[in-house]
């Protein structure tokens, strides 16, 4: 699919001169369609809630937006909880999705209301002890079935390489367990792959997972309220793959809970989903001027913003496609490294990229970075991290994260 | 070479009754024994100094240590030239050595009176606009030989796939301009492998240079002051691995300098290194505690750090030495994987590691995590950044850095 900016060269260059480069910019009006398009292709579902994984955008503006679009919040710690707190989502409408949980987050989850979903068997023990005896009404269980998670294109996940989640055997134990202490009603949560494209991921995957709490049920009689896909839907970051058919997907899901759990008697159970990535990744764009022109053993243009601002093609070798604004038509007939400033030769946005002739002053649009972006910044080297800007429906441009200063940085030393 | 931690059990039971796991330990007395080590090895060298890449410990408390013995630091940004006003560095004790660099950094480190190093050809235009037409007395070029570069053992590092440095013709051309802008004294930089265990590996950089040098000298005529090596001498992160003999590298730079520089009548260039991960890596340590353990489909040990804490064996795959206190010398018959809690499958500190039996509560002791470590943390997850604590000779025990709080998560967000 043809990558297209959000915004013009005009209104990108009318953006910076206030808000200088680099900075993140998201786009309302996308958000809002994307969670429509999510909350009509699960609509037959009528428990459906997006919880939207706070990781992947940590923003309480961009919570807000969500929020207004009926989404939960998927919260993996305690200070997510307090974004939460800042985007006034509380209630079922957070789960806190975690591992490793310290017992403080469970006892902060816990007085928001939030659903806690348990990763390992030896949480339930934690749990009890966080909350002082007591459980709380509601548990969801993350599982992990081992072996490796396949579609119909070949394996896409090994979640027996996998450190989340417990066993089929550890889960009925588990249940079996937090009925007797109290609980009354249980969630299924499994996550098996990360941004698949392949469209029958979450089909098979709500199928695995409707099986379980249909068997759960019948040998335990438990209440199974709800069963959460979490996340794992992908987007097509490069041009040439294809973006997921999220209404095709909805109809696959919908295609086993009718198959699978209708007939078992359990019409009723809600579905859940956590898409950080498919709901905000090309809705965020990190905007960078080029500063520097080099010629050596390859054709280099140094940006404004580095690794530090976005670490996906650093840490994962990811790719994320480049606009040079005004160019968007030329032909892409010269290749460059697009660099940032860390000394670390990782600190490439693009290797090799076909882009059109680009010099010194050009603004460049890094598409599909408004899932796990911002978020995974760090301060190597000295670094800053940007601000943050939404673009909103009407056209406005609002500040909702200011860049870091040196003062910001320098905040926690002693002496 | 077998790993001990610098503290033992008892001692850093102590510590964490104060201070709270995860924190960062560095052992100062450790670190002035590397010190001088170094200067040491390379006492044949009148001018000889280390700049220390701030980078890899980005802490004022650390600077100053080795301020004291003697070392100047290498700085990436104008963010490490403020960490360097903090430490009490300026003047030539400082190497602004960037790449990419935007113009106020060229400023802030004139105004330091810094050695500045040009990454590219592009660069000297750059350097003199930003000082409004003037160029420093000294200035250093960083040198990109391209090709493979090799030690006895094989190749060690691919030049010509390095963002960094200029060609040699246009480190002759740069040299040449900027001698008629009016620099003065001149130096040459390159960096060619990284964490290199190769004993020959300095040597061989340093023939390289040595003869550029005095190529340079005899054809332009200029006055080449000092060489810097920069970094790339590596540690042995893993027990089976051999550590470099520093003492030995010296001696090998020294027949370098010996055959080549001393016959060009150059016997007075000086030598520089920059050796951030050799000088401080061995020098520090992640503590963290067992939170959790799990058995699934592997036993897993969930521990209160995570990558957000230290990065490198989630973004390198890197290996780093793990000992439980108090069981330095049982026989390590279990396997576990030990991780933390970021919802990444990536955040997994060691896979598979033997170890002794472990359990919920024990005290791990993260080797080689005092470089590239705390300053290579992030977010992700909301995690939080850890203190630094600094363990001075005399046995006590400072906090270097406060650990962060959601306040300071917090702070940069606006509405």
């Amino acid at each position: 699919m043809e990558k297209r900016p959000f915004v013009t060269k005009d209104q990108l260059e009318a953006i910076a001169e206030k808000y200088p480069t680099p900075f993140y910019l998201y786009d309302e009006a996308q958000i809002r369609a994307r969670a429509r398009a999510l909350n009509a292709a699960f609509s037959w579902n009528p428990g459906f809630r997006e919880y939207f994984a706070v990781k992947a955008t940590p923003n309480p503006a961009i919570l807000r937006v969500l929020a207004e679009c009926g989404c939960g919040l998927d919260c993996a710690t305690g200070v997510e909880l307090l974004l939460a707190d800042r985007a006034g989502v509380s209630g079922r409408a957070i789960m806190l999705s975690s591992n490793d949980t310290p017992d403080e987050d469970f006892r902060a989850a816990d007085a928001r209301g939030a659903i806690i979903n348990l990763d390992g068997a030896d949480m339930v023990d934690c749990l009890v002890r966080s909350l002082g005896g007591r459980v709380p009404e509601t548990v969801c269980c993350r599982v992990n079935p081992g072996g490796d998670f396949e579609s119909a294109n070949g394996i896409i996940g090994t979640p027996a390489d996998s450190k989340f989640g417990m066993t089929p055997a550890q889960l009925e134990e588990a249940f079996a367990r937090l009925a007797t202490l109290g609980v009354r009603e249980f969630g299924i949560h499994a996550f098996l792959a990360s941004n698949a494209l392949a469209p029958d991921y979450y089909p098979r995957l709500a199928r695995l997972l409707f099986g379980m709490a249909a068997d759960l049920r019948a040998r335990l009689g438990v209440h199974v309220g709800f069963v959460d896909l979490s996340g794992g839907v992908g987007v097509a970051y490069r041009p040439e793959e294809e973006p997921c058919d999220i209404a095709a997907i909805g109809a696959g899901v919908r295609r086993a809970f009718e198959e699978v759990l209708v007939p078992a008697g359990m019409g009723d159970v809600a579905v859940f989903t956590e898409l950080g990535r498919w709901m905000l990744a090309p809705a965020g764009a990190l905007v960078t001027r080029v500063i520097h022109e080099k010629v050596t053993y390859r054709d280099y243009l140094g940006v404004d913003a580095c690794a530090a601002n976005l670490m996906r093609p650093a840490f994962y070798d990811a790719y994320h496609h480049v606009t040079v604004m005004g160019r968007e038509d030329a032909p892409c007939d010269r290749r460059y490294n697009v660099v940032g400033r860390l000394c670390e030769n990782n600190d490439q946005f693009a290797r090799d990229r076909a882009l059109p002739e680009t010099h010194v002053g050009d603004l460049l649009f890094i598409h599909d970075a408004g899932a796990h972006g911002f978020s995974m910044g760090y301060n190597y080297n000295g670094a800053l991290r940007s601000a943050e800007l939404l673009l909103r429906e009407d056209g406005s441009v609002e500040l909702i994260r200011r860049a870091e200063t040196p003062e910001d940085y320098l905040a926690t030393l002693v002496g």
